[in-house]
């Protein structure tokens, strides 16, 4: 290997990633790199790679999020991610436990992080949005809640996840005037009090074993289903764990879950 | 990390695999680890996993490849994966280059290793089975080659890799009677003399980027098809890179193939 790099993988409910410590911001990462690194079989293989970056002087936090997707394309902040590279950073001495600002695209985020176990961050505003929208799936029409966390989701209840199918295709959404720049689609079956089970079909990638904005939708769409006014808090459950979403009386959710550090890699930087 | 251990990740035609050295022969590997580092998302990600052992003593062999399935399950002999064990020997000096046998639960391998760039698996016997069989696709019934790699194999031509579809599940083979152990589905388009391209779906597992016993029997298949006797040489494009399949007069087929390793690991032993 010609330019070697140190690297770990980890995942938060199977939402895997590959992080790349660059603690003196002195790695570049070609477009290449991180699209063979990502990929499953020529490379390591995760849904996107994180290059944990010191914040810009002056930052009130300390680390910056520099977050790629599996294609190499930048993103603005992943709730997944986030709460992996957190729990590297305590682990590894380089933030404290509790409260962690942690800077990305999206903005600062706030994060809380014990000694081991679950990682919660702070997702921002999660609001319902006016108009009907219906979701097809398995020849069967559905209505939906459309819900805004930053990026686009409609939710759907049914009786049994099995109900969404297959779901190798994405579903069909209508009007599609509804969502100009695509939609997540989330099908929820009502476990008990607070408690659902989902799966998600994200926008441009399939069926997922996670979604982190995904799970703060599902916790609104459930509310106001269910007309609940005031805080409540949800345990979500997808194919790859399980979620704990907090609302507040102003819609602004925390997202608890799990954060897990894998193995640690070498890697030649010169991958393509 | 409690009990760690050192690892490799390295691919043959994005086949990939898990590498563990064992040069004492101390490491004993639960099923539930295998399956958990193999997982791509929970884990690292790999189609096997390669204990890489000390042989017997008084083999011909010095190392033995201990092969295990994505699941963790044990498998005999991986056409790829050997080619990749071999690539390591060599690059870490634990074996010359040119001739290197490798003991496999399917016996002793022959391999041979230059200082760099692709490598060659004697991979055995290959032969034509008489006896109709049909490979339904897309609605299309196509007569299809019976081939015997020491695995089962069923050859099919067609105009287009295309012609085969998204492939999601099993082609459907008749009669069933034919393979009672199931069957390997080769589609095969003719690029030009001695050259094909493939797509495979495998027993148990689905379409993959590569299948090392299926790139032998799709040289023999083609040469059944044209009549040709003799030694040949086929060069066989797979999704994941392409495969030079050498036959000899006797349908010993010699495969020569890339190998490489990607990334050094550090792996928690007792991950699940």
């Amino acid at each position: 290997m010609s330019r070697s790099i140190r690297a770990f993988k980890g995942h938060g409910t199977e939402n895997d990633f590959i992080l790349i410590p660059d603690l003196d911001d002195t790695i570049s990462l070609a477009t290449e790199f991180v699209a063979a690194i990502c990929d499953r079989h020529r490379g390591v293989g995760a849904d996107g790679l994180i290059r944990i970056a010191p914040a810009e002087t002056g930052n009130a936090a300390e680390w910056f999020m520099d977050y790629r997707n599996h294609d190499g394309s930048l993103a603005e902040m992943c709730g997944n991610g986030i709460r992996v590279m957190a729990r590297y950073l305590v682990d590894t001495g380089l933030a404290s436990t509790g409260l962690l600002l942690i800077d990305t695209r999206d903005g600062i985020k706030e994060l809380t992080v014990p000694t081991s176990g679950d990682v919660s961050v702070a997702m921002g505003k999660v609001s319902a949005v006016l108009g009907d929208v219906n979701v097809s799936v398995q020849a069967h029409e559905y209505p939906a809640i459309k819900i805004d966390v930053g990026n686009p989701h409609a939710v759907v209840f049914v009786e049994s996840l099995a109900d969404a199918g297959a779901l190798l295709s994405a579903p069909e959404v209508s009007p599609l005037s509804a969502f100009p720049d695509g939609v997540n689609v989330e099908f929820v079956k009502i476990d008990g009090e607070r408690e659902v089970s989902m799966r998600v079909f994200e926008r441009g990638v399939g069926e997922t074993r996670s979604c982190g904005t995904g799970t703060c939708a599902v916790a609104l769409a459930t509310a106001e289903r269910f007309g609940l006014v005031g805080p409540s808090s949800w345990t979500v459950h997808v194919l790859g764990g399980t979620i704990t979403v907090d609302l507040d009386a102003s819609g602004n959710a925390l997202m608890t879950g799990p954060a897990v550090i894998v193995a640690e890699l070498v890697v030649d930087l010169d991958l393509r």
